[in-house]
């Protein structure tokens, strides 16, 4: 995706599409010139991130690889032996990149980040596949989405493109040991973060930052037949809002959740269905976004999701390619799926799952992939749904499929993007 | 204020209730007995927050004192020579407190709080008095709403009582050299902060955190005589929302602004004028409580600033204090000024503003203390004030008048907390 291409939603308000616009010509030079939907062209001279001029620094004491889903992976904490961090402030503009022993990081009390949640972040993967050689998916796309997140938490602009290239780097120097080719169909978690670590205190846009990229090891969260339990929000909670930040993977929409989040699973409930609204609009599950397949009145199955329009929902990789897969592959004589993005409401799901025409729901995201969804409670009620053996309903099943192709490497596909190993 | 005291508001949803309950229960054991608002019981026998038991190492290196409004205080990045931290886990409790030297903290990149935003904080001053004495003001009310704000994103409870205890003692150990006796009328900023430094990336409830305190070199924020400038928010653009968390000193409802802020700042302005909703609603300015003056078409004085029922406004220390103090001594026959606090809109305010009847504007926190407003920006509109020589209207003037006399020492009043120095 080249640079100009990427999108400020046109519900953008005009005060924040300008400061964004500032806020890139200030930080991000040359690679935003010509684009004229939001972000606008600068003539600064400060250096842009540049991953050629990429700093090695191998590391003096190698880690063990944990095995899947041994108690060091299911704790999410082991990182693989490197990370790469780069360095930005307002006068001299981005540093050179280091890619160099994974390690802490050192904040002054005072980090911005610490205070104003001044930060966002990326989820992808590294998966291994049968054929035996890496392979992100569809990369580009995170690139392009960090630097939306990370203009709307005023933080620098970058060139996604170099943002590739050292994610690319990290996964090619650590990737051989830490995704084994005898361990085919496994994968490490990658987290590009940005935070600002402007050491002062006023509340301000920052003038420092630190963008990093770290490779950790992850269980896989897609769940078993009984699938997820989703508890329904009430009309007092809410995740994101219109004119607010719901749509960028800013930290601002993760950490007010967990107070609910850990409140549905001590009842038994693996995350939050968010409704939102005083009609109950149907918008994410947890972290990810959500689906429903359900036949119409009419008779016509329709796999529907929550559109982006309102920018209360996070614009994700996954559910970009579950409506892109499902339009060429379940729109067919055979389905007949009809693929639509529109608001729909609770009550209008409560009423397809008591006429039997809800046939299914999932949740479809980096991390927990494409899971279907087996209860959902809401008030006195419990919605149950019957899985497959993959933990999915007919659909997902297909979509999740023959994602798990792309990945994996046995569907070559222009979504897998090779990491050629060093 | 007793901890039972601490009320979560009416309108807490039963599922967050009933989360931030679980959270306490099981982080703050014994001090939460007994509360029927909201915070539940437990029996957990983990150690509690316990000032007592600090340990202090006293600095080898100690730091000159920069002069007023130097640049060292103007770049807010100084602070003094002490800080204290106390650690926490889910399965030990909270650790013992230490004050120590002043430095850098240690965080793993995969730390909670620089992806979700698992932070909260408080902004207090310590004021050195034209008697010689070091105040507080009213800090129960903050260490109050800190463990409000800890519980709000999912961070460990703990007695506010010994938070204060801990604020008072690095204020006693720092107070007398870095707010000398020969400059009263001088002030430090206290920002006592808790973050999630669990090294777990999963999007969870935080199993560790860390709590500090820290003093900083701070200007004096409140405009001169040409007051305060603000620029009011686009329909589109909100900082907070029912069922959200605005009540909350929390990351989250800071970065997000930051963009819009840096416009306004960009087009001459010091603030965003909050409005909200459909009806544009005035909520806050910048992240300063707002106030106005204005007559009712009968005649009527009032002294208007919104509720608190929505929550999606900060509960301030210093609005508080200005609805006390103005109906303490501006409702009298003299002034005969009637205090409200209500819902009311940008039109409203407009519409006086044409008919002459809205006497003044102003922000009132601890940061921008009491300041006068003396321009509003919306759309073509300019309003403007005219202000007196402390950058206030005359109402605004009385009100700070009397809040500085009780936080410099000039007047006895129970909210000036005399810290003894050591």
């Amino acid at each position: 995706m080249a640079p100009s291409a990427i999108p400020i939603p046109s519900t953008t308000s005009s005060l924040e599409k300008e400061g964004i616009a500032r806020s890139l010509e200030k930080t991000a030079p040359s690679f935003t010139n010509g684009s004229t939907n939001g972000i606008t062209s600068s003539d600064s001279t400060l250096p842009e991130l540049d991953a050629s001029s990429l700093k090695t620094t191998l590391t003096q004491n190698p880690q063990p690889v944990p095995l899947p889903d041994s108690p060091e992976v299911l704790a999410q904490k082991t990182c693989t032996d490197h990370m790469i961090t780069c360095s930005w402030t307002l006068t001299t503009g981005w540093q050179t990149p280091e890619l160099k022993p994974y390690g802490p990081l050192t904040l002054m009390p005072t980090a911005s980040v610490l205070h104003y949640a001044t930060e966002c972040f990326e989820g992808m993967k590294l998966y291994r596949g049968y054929d035996g050689r890496l392979r992100l998916f569809r990369p580009q796309l995170n690139c392009a989405r960090m630097l939306l997140s990370s203009a709307r938490i005023a933080l620098p602009g970058f060139n996604p493109d170099e943002l590739l290239k050292l994610i690319v780097k990290l996964c090619a120097t650590d990737g051989e040991k830490w995704l084994p080719k005898e361990r085919p169909g496994s994968f490490l978690y990658i987290r590009p973060t940005m935070i600002a670590n402007d050491p002062a205190l006023g509340v301000q846009k920052p003038k420092e930052a630190l963008l990093y990229i770290i490779l950790a090891c992850f269980p896989r969260m897609d769940k078993g037949q009984e699938g997820m339990k989703l508890l329904a929000s009430k009309d007092d909670m809410v995740r994101a809002w219109p004119g607010g930040f719901g749509f960028a993977k800013v930290g601002a929409n993760y950490g007010p959740t967990l107070i609910c989040q850990g409140e549905a699973r001590a009842r038994g409930y693996d995350q939050i269905l968010w409704l939102f609204g005083p009609e109950s609009s149907v918008t994410e599950a947890g972290a990810s976004n959500f689906f429903i397949v359900w036949k119409t009145r009419v008779g016509q199955t329709q796999l529907v999701t929550a559109p982006l329009s309102e920018r209360i929902i996070l614009d994700g990789v996954t559910r970009r390619s579950v409506l892109q897969l499902a339009r060429e592959r379940l729109s067919g004589s055979d389905d007949n799926v009809e693929v639509v993005e529109r608001k729909f409401n609770f009550s209008e799901m409560l009423e397809a799952y008591d006429e039997g025409r809800l046939l299914e729901c999932f949740v479809a995201g980096t991390a927990f992939f494409i899971s279907g969804v087996g209860e959902i409670g809401w008030k006195d009620r419990s919605l149950t749904f019957k899985l497959n053996e993959d933990g999915c309903g007919r659909y997902a099943g297909l979509i999740k499929a023959s994602l798990k192709n792309i990945m994996y490497g046995k569907q070559a596909h222009e979504w897998g993007y090779v990491v050629e190993e060093n």
